[in-house]
């Protein structure tokens, strides 16, 4: 089966040595693309989520850290110093994806382990590097999408959250793209989008590209969702993941958990679906993620234009949740679907391939 | 123990025969007030919440009664049509809150079984028995404030949603007069407001009032109860009612019922606050309660300001759902604390009263 979106979350123009985005803090109503020339504009539009996305952002730093080292023309050592530095820096911009540390440190192993001694080589094998990564995402994506699929039976509603779609990654998406290949599969497949305050990624981005796919897609508020779970019009509820630890628990968009909560309550089935380099078998369990805490100006007002409280009220604002692995009913990677026991089967998938 | 809020949500002005609201559509940036002259007038704030909250809009639609016979001096049949058809058009604003159906149902008692004959002395039936409901509905608040607050430990923290507070009554309010109570009463209570979309009566009402009164409040959205529960941090949820069933199942703001499952899931205590003119004993479960639907531009735009999703998705914008009886930990009254098993215990305080 052939999936086609018409636009691209990010890609590499050759010709201008940079970094083209589409600017997903525009979307629904501008699809505007931006071309990102050095680090600190990568590291600017990954911050203020001008690209987001666990996958998108892991990529987008890649090719970050070719933008930071490709003036570097005196000697390899300098040049492995820079990309050190723009590597510490990319990692230090959001703290929950793991998939960021992964792509940077994939393209710091890949210069470390370089026989090579030129700038100008280890420079082509950065943005080799990157490049692999992008196309490597791309491929994911397809698979998550035929293994998501099969879970999906014909003529069913899934919720969702936030936006783990093609906006977020550099192919299909994550649990959109289960979505997409169930439809491209011929089977009729209903979205209900959970809007996702406060950056609304669900209403603006995943309504959008659902939109554009011809998909039949459903907006409500995020306390909706166990409501119309109670009423019997959910099917099943899939949603990405920023970063997964040995023992399944899962970092996601904060309203994940309670998602999941009222999944299991309802006896609904909880799907994540997520690349492998969204795994993190270098912690046991969520309690160890870092879960990113964002500016209180994004509850108080709505896309900084609107305010919605009296000024000075305090606000708490992570950007993540943690579901816990006993609330998850199995995780798709590109691998196929890992069941519980999780701790047990994570390990046993990844080492395996 | 007495507490004082600096507005006041709706009063009658005898001078103007009018009837003075605060328009919470436009707070918590300005705190304007309405004089409400007619019938009409009265449907329009109601049905756009200028006024809202279940004992306010009953207490707003018993003076539309008035409004709407005030200038009628033919005969006492003309002015029982013109009530009756009043009581109708108003009770058919929001079908969700029994609270206005109570009120104009009152009214219309109270001129059914009057002696008199002269409209005028029937105009000042109607006009006192709506001032009645205004005041008792004051002594309620206060009541369910001195019942509420015996459930606040010093140095706890409330979680609530919408908004239960002084702006949805004619007192100090339901769910949060506890709250004011038991800071009056000397207790530390912090409270955690539910941003409650659509309309984020949490934000901006909710947080409005708390700041007024000098509680110490956190604004989140709705999908970050559940993490916030799960990290300990609540040590109760009280919640407002608009209709409460005979076996103790709640319509309450959307929202509600996740919150009720999520508190029960981390062992926290769930409790509603609500004025006996809330329950209704005519309907057996929570599946009678009619659930208004509102508009879809709701969803799909912030306070008719900003645009938060592409045009022409479909949305789901029910303002209730239900909260099934067994998920709540005990319902407060004027007359006390409902524990469970609510059938047999609401039925018995409501006879005893």
């Amino acid at each position: 089966v052939k999936v086609y979106l018409p636009f691209r979350t990010l890609e590499w123009i050759e010709e201008t040595e940079s970094l083209r985005i589409i600017d997903q803090t525009l979307l629904p109503e501008r699809e505007e693309y931006l071309d990102l020339r050095s680090v600190e504009e990568v590291y600017g539009a990954i911050k203020v989520l001008r690209v987001r996305g666990a996958p998108a952002i892991g990529v987008a730093a890649a090719f970050g850290t070719y933008l930071a080292i490709k003036d570097e023309d005196s000697d390899a050592e300098a040049l492995k110093k820079k990309l050190n530095e723009a590597a510490d820096y990319l990692k230090s911009c959001r703290p929950t994806a793991v998939n960021l540390s992964y792509a940077v440190d994939t393209v710091l192993e890949e210069v470390e382990t370089s026989a090579e001694d030129e700038p100008s080589a280890l420079k082509r094998r950065v943005l080799a590097t990157a490049e692999r990564l992008r196309a490597e995402d791309e491929e994911k994506c397809r698979l998550l999408g035929l293994y998501g699929a099969e879970l999906m039976e014909d003529n069913s509603t899934v919720l969702t959250n936030c936006n783990a779609g093609a906006l977020a990654t550099c192919g299909i998406g994550t649990a959109l793209a289960a979505v997409y290949t169930a439809k491209a599969e011929g089977k009729r497949v209903r979205v209900v989008c959970c809007e996702t305050r406060p950056l609304l990624q669900g209403a603006r981005l995943s309504c959008w590209e659902l939109q554009k796919a011809g998909v039949e897609t459903t907006l409500i508020c995020d306390n909706m969702a166990g409501s119309l779970m109670r009423s019997g019009a959910v099917d099943m509820v899939v949603v990405g993941a920023d970063r997964i630890a040995s023992n399944g628990d899962v970092a996601n968009k904060i309203g994940t958990y309670p998602l999941a909560a009222l999944a299991r309550i309802h006896s609904i089935p909880f799907y994540v679906v997520a690349p492998s380099t969204s795994f993190d078998l270098s912690i046991d369990t969520g309690d160890d993620i870092p879960i990113e805490q964002r500016p209180e100006e994004e509850v108080r007002t709505v896309r900084g234009k609107v305010g919605i409280a009296p000024e000075g009220v305090s606000v708490y604002n992570p950007a993540f949740d943690v579901t816990p692995a006993d609330l998850i009913t199995a995780i798709v990677s590109e691998f196929g679907v890992i069941e519980p026991p999780f701790k047990t089967n994570i390990a046993e998938v990844l080492r395996n391939e």
